[in-house]
């Protein structure tokens, strides 16, 4: 199974994250881009500390939005869209061919991830994007999204997320972070759901029911004490129950 | 004999410049990256008019500075600027992947220019930044200037540039644009000094005295109606003088 | 009646529309503020030329892009909204001060006028930051929207604008820009509807109908020779009327 | 005794230093403006604070420069400089005044402090800013600068400020930040330092002597939490001597 993060997304001055620690514990690097986060500075020492330690490197795309960290909607042309992340690929791909690989799949960050989950027109933006790029990155999303169906039609690899530390609803769908059960917080039930994931491929959902989950890769967060700590307890948890975490995306070296 | 000219310079809304018009005029389009200028889009469009027209595309790296165009030297820390121009190199790497062909050479902008001219840590940042992206990548930049010695030190191909529409000083110095004779405004003339340049080495100086120049790419500008007309003159000057107008980057196709 | 038009908007080297002409036919500009358009030194030389000729000064404040030129909807908190206008209002409001005068009054520009015509919190958010600003200052909207509504509300003085070019739906909204008749390109005929708006308070519907429609102020656009055509026969018709121009703002000097 | 903070410096998601922590320490606080840090939204709410607190709100003025938090030089157009710090002053009094007081001073930032200690030009430029903007309001800078020379020049009131926590030479410049000695790291020892400041009018300088130093204002630092506990050891310090904490600007209320 793949643990994947977001990383380098600090901007200048300004750091966000302990990257260093969640380095050692996921196998997969959404690394930011500049548009949402992400000086080249910050994103070029991010990508050679991953090289470092063996991780692989993606490009988290997002909105040109700094000032809202790419959390807001933006009204899209889709040819604006098209090129700002393909620009943004590029950008990144650069840095991380001066850290001594490449970047290895493409996952996209804040608003945009939730907004393609239906809007199809920035779904369709993003898979020809990657498919402009380069057709043979993966892409990581939400299992079901409108976006993950237009990539596996236009022949792109589609890696399913499951999020560690977020309540279900019984459909499958997260529970919206404006409702109780959004967020769950105990590592060690965290750590135990993820491991059923893996092993069972169901959860337990906010109502208490069990579902099916299907997913390739789990993503934890670093943007806290806590959540490194929740994220260092899935790993640890995964790793006891015999489950080797492993990059989806092969090393481009 | 290559014309080289700096395309891709508006920015969302604004326009600037006749691109359509001088890329039937260049071999080598220098097109901005992002930080001095250019929105994605606008340098997708761009990069495929150029791959359109066989024109080879040239990576235009600046200064992070669109209020000021590029145009105002910026005290970098070397290893910001290094990764500031490789995130630019490769961002236009991936439009021009997108396009159907590849950056095949990079030449500074502005005050980047300028400042490498003189500026050893600076110049070897430039120099820096195009080894780790691509050590095949060629560099444009003037004669005799810091960037080009390193450029050669550090085993890069360096391509001499010079400037149709500006007066030099006798000893191959450009005439500073704040004093008389900086600037050149006859076509003809303008043709004619190039038809020299290129058949015989050498250009008359502002003093009258005659100077050798080696250069292997002229630079002319597309930014004003008179600056696309002098533009098609040297082209049209060179072509009836028996000169070859071509790229000195192979295409990547 | 009032004529208002969009100045300042170029950024940096980059310009836009004619501001020269424009502000020896209007009688209020519509400066803008940075966010969508406008470096400071483009705006406070615009706020120099309009002390210089009487034209009043309006803040035209918009979304935080200057890559979409805020014709792009964003998604934002109503705090950041409000912070965000504040913000744009007394920086122009400090470069006018420095020009002799003072900002007297606000109208929102592109995706953001459009948005608050339906979208109450945003349009809550716009009256908020006037109100919080200076509850003295008009503000500039479309008849009928939810912006106007909310700030007469509020207490604000608010100013109904109609556009000279545009045509209109038989219940008085502008006919979409995606269907026929959203724009008008004759002179002499848009000079005529609005001598008939200003002396009638009516105009010719795009099926043909009469409509009542009430203004306070008429908005002429001045981004190509065609416009600033229009915009100087829409001028010169209402003078041949006996219409007198003038701001609905009285001078702050 | 006035003592001074930087505040406001986060840029939406990412925050920096303890501003709640300072506002209780401090007299004035120096609040950015937009162009090195501070979205408007973290602006109108350090705004807020202060008045809450009855701390005095001054502009803190940068290069437009958030990648760089404006700690490089720019070599600036005067005409840009003074219009982009009037843009800042302008921006940020008007969140003052939404918050209930206004900007009473100006303080540069960063690089462009630094730069106005020796470069006249833009010295001249900021001290032109201010006065155009508001020529009553006080400049607080390094004693002995071009800058406050050049504001004296112009009929500005100026403020001198000394640094708690930086070593000094025996000519009253402060020990460069690259040499040893520049940094104070024990509470205590500063606070000492402090006193004899405020009552003695001098400090012991990096070789020993003891020099001579005039401060108006006592500049504390709050981006870590050692820096916070510095700032408070000095205010406890002066308090404990019997000297009174108090803004030299008073209150716009």
């Amino acid at each position: 199974m793949d643990l994947n993060s977001d990383l380098g997304e600090g901007f200048g001055t300004w750091r966000l994250g302990d990257d260093a620690a969640m380095l050692d514990i996921v196998s997969s690097a959404n690394i930011a881009c500049g548009f949402h986060a992400g000086d080249p500075r910050t994103l070029l020492e991010t990508c050679e500390r991953a090289v470092a330690r063996g991780v692989v490197i993606g490009a988290q795309v997002g909105y040109r939005d700094l000032a809202g960290f790419g959390r807001r909607f933006i009204d899209y042309e889709p040819e604006e869209l098209v090129a700002d992340l393909i620009y943004q690929i590029g950008a990144l791909d650069g840095l991380a061919r001066a850290a001594g690989d490449r970047v290895l799949y493409v996952k996209p960050h804040g608003a945009l991830y939730n907004t393609i989950v239906h809007h199809e027109q920035q779904a369709a933006a993003v898979v020809d994007a990657v498919r402009r790029y380069d057709p043979d990155l993966p892409v990581l999303g939400l299992p079901g999204s409108a976006f993950l169906l237009l990539a596996e039609d236009a022949g792109l690899r589609t890696v399913r997320e499951a999020f560690a530390d977020r309540g279900y609803n019984p459909d499958g769908t997260l529970v919206s972070r404006r409702s109780p059960g959004a967020l769950l917080d105990d590592p060690a039930q965290v750590a135990e759901r993820m491991v059923r994931l893996v092993t069972d491929r169901t959860l337990v959902a906010a109502d208490g029911s069990t579902i099916k989950i299907e997913a390739d890769s789990i993503c934890v967060h670093g943007d806290s004490p806590g959540a490194v700590g929740m994220a260092r307890a899935v790993h640890d948890g995964l790793v006891a129950a015999g489950v080797r975490i492993n990059a989806f995306a092969g090393s481009g070296l």
